[in-house]
Formats: C-alpha cells, sequence, structure tokens
C-alpha cells in the first residue's frame, strides 16, 4: 500500500445524547489531526458528530451505509460507500478498521464490536457495553478516559 | 405462508465444551419433536450437536454456512445454505429465526445476539453473553434453566 | 450431509410474462416429482410460480428473500430465508444451488447467471440472457426446449 | 454531502491482457485529472492497472476488497475497504459509483454490470460483455472507442 494513513471507525448510535455527540465531534478532529482516515457507518448521532469533528480538522470521512443511497449520507461523509446489504455492512465498517472507537450504541454497535474483537481488532469504549460471560468480565474492549486518550489508545494498539 | 413450521435457531461457538454440547444436542432433539426447524450456521460444535439432536428425532436442519462449499456443514445439516459472505453472515441466521437460543458462544455469538435484539427477536441464554451499559444490565436476554425450559421459552416468545 | 436431495435453483423476474409463469410452474412440478429442493429469491413473478408448482407436488421450497421480513415471501415459500442484504443475496441463491434454471429475467436475473458461471454451476436457459464478449458468443449457458428437458439437464449436470 | 467529487468505477479481471491494463491505466489517470475518485474491486490485473494510473495523477483511490485483509489490496490502493463479504462486494462496487467503466472482464465483471444496470448506474463499455435476451441486443451498456472517450461519456451521464 502506499498510503499509509490509518483507518479508524467511529461507532455508536443514530440516537444519541448531546453529551456522546460531542464526544464523537472531539474524537472526531482528534483523528483528523493525527492523520487518520475516519471510517463510520454514514448516518447520523454519533457517526455524523464524528464525521463533523473530523472534517473541521481537513481529515477524510469515509461512511459505509447500509441503504441504496449515497443520499442517506450524513452531510460530512465524504466518501460514501452504498452497500445496499444493510446492517450486514456492520461487519464492514468493523473490517475495514485498524482501531474501533465506541461511543455509547446500542445492538449494532454491540454487533460492531463483535465483529471487530472476533477480528483481532481493538476496541475502546467511551461508555458503551459492557460484556461478562459466567459471571466473568471480558477485559477486551479497552476503556478510555476520553476522546484524546480514547484516539491516544487507538494508535497505540494498531498493529502494522 | 402454507408452512406454518417455526424456525428457531441454535447459536453458539464452533468450539464448545462437553456440557454444552450435550446441551445443544437437547435443544435440537426438544425443537424437533416440537416440530420446530432448527436453523444455525451449520458448522461443528454447538451447530453440529443441535443438528444432531434435531436429525434423531427425524427435524428438519437448515445450515447458513459463511464459506464457498456445501462440503463445509456438518453431516446433520440437511439443507446447506452457503452464502460465501462469511461472518455477514450471522445476520441472515439471526433474522431467519422467530426466536434464538443461543449455549455459550464467542463473540460471533455475541454478534449474532445483538442482530436478533436489533430485530426484536427474542433471544434465550443458556450460559451465554451477559450485557450491560453504563453499570446497568441489559435483561432483553431470557435466562433459561436447561433445554427445554430454552425451547419453551423460544415459542411462547414467538409473534405471529 | 445425511441428506441426497438435490437443491436446484429456479431464477427468473418478479415481473414476468403468463407464458414464462406456465413454464416456471412445470418446472418446480417437475423437480418435486423427481425429489429436488426448490430454491429461489422467495418474491413474486417466476419465483411464485416456481413454488406453487413443486409446492402442488408435495417437494419442499426455500425462498432467500432480499428484505427485512418473512412476510415479503410468496404464499408458496416453506422456508424463508431472511437475509437482509438486498440483491446482494442473489449470490446466495446462485451458491446454495447445484444447478440454476433461468426463466427470461432481467438484470438481477443476469447477475444471478455470473454468479452460477463463476462458481461452476450450471445454468440452463429457458428463454434468458445470452451473453458474448469480443463478438464470441459464451456458450456456457445451456438452452433447454422445455421444463421437463430443463430439469433433465439440470440433474445431469449436477457433479457430486 | 460535503464533497462534490464523483465516485466512478473501473471494472474487470484479475487477469488481463496486456492492452487491456493500458487501457486501465489511461482510464485511471483520466478520471484523476477530472478530479474523480476511482473505486474498484482492489485486486490486481484491470484493478490494479486503473488504481496506478490515478494514482500516477495523484487521484484517490479505492479498493473494495472481497476478503478477510488489507493486505490482499493492489499497491496502489489508498483506501481499502475490507467487505470479507467475497463476491457480494461486487455490489457494493456498483452501487458505490456513479458510473462504471468495464474493461474486458469475465463473470465477476457481468455480476458488476448487471447490479450496475439494475441500480440504473450507467455503464461503459471498453470490451466487456454484450448482451441479449430473445435475440434483441440490450442496448443499456454504452460503447466508448477508448480511454478518454470512456470517461467522458462516464462524466456526462452522471445524474445529481
Amino acid at each position: 500500500m502506499m498510503d499509509n494513513r490509518k483507518l479508524i471507525a467511529v461507532i455508536g448510535g443514530s440516537r444519541s445524547s448531546a453529551k456522546e455527540n460531542k464526544l464523537a465531534e472531539e474524537v472526531g478532529r482528534e483523528l483528523a489531526k493525527r492523520g487518520a482516515v475516519l471510517v463510520c457507518g454514514g448516518l447520523g448521532g454519533i457517526m455524523e458528530s464524528a464525521c463533523r469533528g473530523a472534517a473541521s480538522e481537513g481529515g477524510l470521512t469515509i461512511g459505509i451505509l447500509p441503504g441504496e443511497s449515497r443520499r442517506e449520507a450524513n452531510d460530512y461523509v465524504q466518501i460514501p460507500i452504498v452497500t445496499g446489504i444493510g446492517y450486514a455492512r456492520n461487519v464492514v465498517v468493523a473490517k475495514s478498521s485498524q482501531a474501533v472507537i465506541a461511543i455509547g450504541g446500542s445492538y449494532g454497535t454491540l454487533t460492531e464490536i463483535g465483529y471487530a474483537l472476533q477480528n483481532g481488532i481493538p476496541v475502546i469504549s467511551l461508555g458503551t457495553w459492557s460484556l461478562s460471560r459466567n459471571g466473568k468480565t471480558d477485559k477486551s474492549v479497552i476503556p478510555a478516559k476520553d476522546a484524546a486518550d480514547a484516539v491516544s489508545i487507538a494508535f497505540e494498539h494498531i498493529s502494522e
């Protein structure tokens, strides 16, 4: 690959709180400042806030859309990928990314976390799901303190 | 639809314990006795045990395979669906089912649980993932005591 | 696999002529008589006619649906597979089948033919697309005279 | 969308002739000169040649990969999208593009043409498949004389 920009996903719900949106925007800004390409699901809420943040710093934003039209992308997606495969596109968001930062989120976000972990892709949490099985907490998801911390952890955990 | 058989999934890992396999086989048998069609991912471990149980009672078994060949199906899959879409097929396992019974499982199972819950499909747990967010446990996954209990709960929760 | 029923697809448009529908119904009946499981896209037109034919002879019918709900299946689908991946499901119709019989059809049918041929799955034509490249006709699609002939060719070309 | 770059696909086989590769490289260069983002399947042959051409003019290249790893991308893909959905990714290549230029190609290319036409996306041919049904040639695929002509036709046919 002639390009060594990192692709990092921000995942989370299309319905999100003002606080979560602010966090997503900060993460987007921070990713752009550090030269990463932002990958996301391309829709509203967390995805839109992260794209807005990245775009405000001149970053490149990729939206991997579930539906049939590029028009469903939020206003800050620069490269809309129109999959037409519905929420099976969550696996594409995860696999295309070298690290995933999860902010809040619902069951769709849970599937993206599952796919990332299944593929050995680091997942950094800003208030997303905690997982346990048979009474034991799964420690795979890495908690972060704030947006800058999440982005730092993401870069540290990207394997070449 | 001219057919009113229920389609119920059994999900769980391809690497599973002897105890989990026994449970899966019992669930498969119970589903077949009650006339359900068994849906699963078609591979080994939990999937194979559930299919073996269902087949032993004359039940119909559907294996929704990730790979490129029907040959990857376990020996008890009667209808292999060859998707070729990799683990994106997990969404197909979930959506094709009217209820999902999860036994143990790893991150792939987690994605299937996420997809089922996203689509309002009841998920019954025999020792699978527990989920929480912001310190609050998600109560959507319904715990069952044993195989017969899991199947009873599945039938009760199927909406027409 | 403990089951040696053949899975054979009937593909074609959801908008089809009365003549094409009659042909599809005959193909469905013939497949059921010979013990094959009918695979199709699960919707109307050719798919519905083929399912009706198969069901009238007691055959098993599988509908691999593009959308989000089993309710979109035609009335003669016994096993609805709900993919939710849109027309990417065409690859699943092709790959799940050991032979494909194409009746008329439009661009969706063309993608199914392409996927079948890419995977070495025999395609039998009852008035479907003809293909050529650089002035040379592609001979991979096998023409049939009528419904019974199409089904005979399909069985002859299934590789074990 | 804040970005008004056009996304245009170049499709064709991973095994291609020297003449086809030269044509693909010219198309890639021409697209980059006119400010389009190149979309392709990310692998070798036509895809690699088109990416090399686009990159040589400073264009942005997106490779929508079928497999599980970004490492399968050719050396000139700048943004690898790792789908993991196999050749079902062909629908993503088609739908993500506002026009498709097809050079030679085999059955996979045929599926991409089918998906593009199904979605009303213009397809421009440099020696690709010709289609006919019931003795009538389908005129949907637009023939081009050479690389520059293909790119001009693509831009003319993009609908806003």
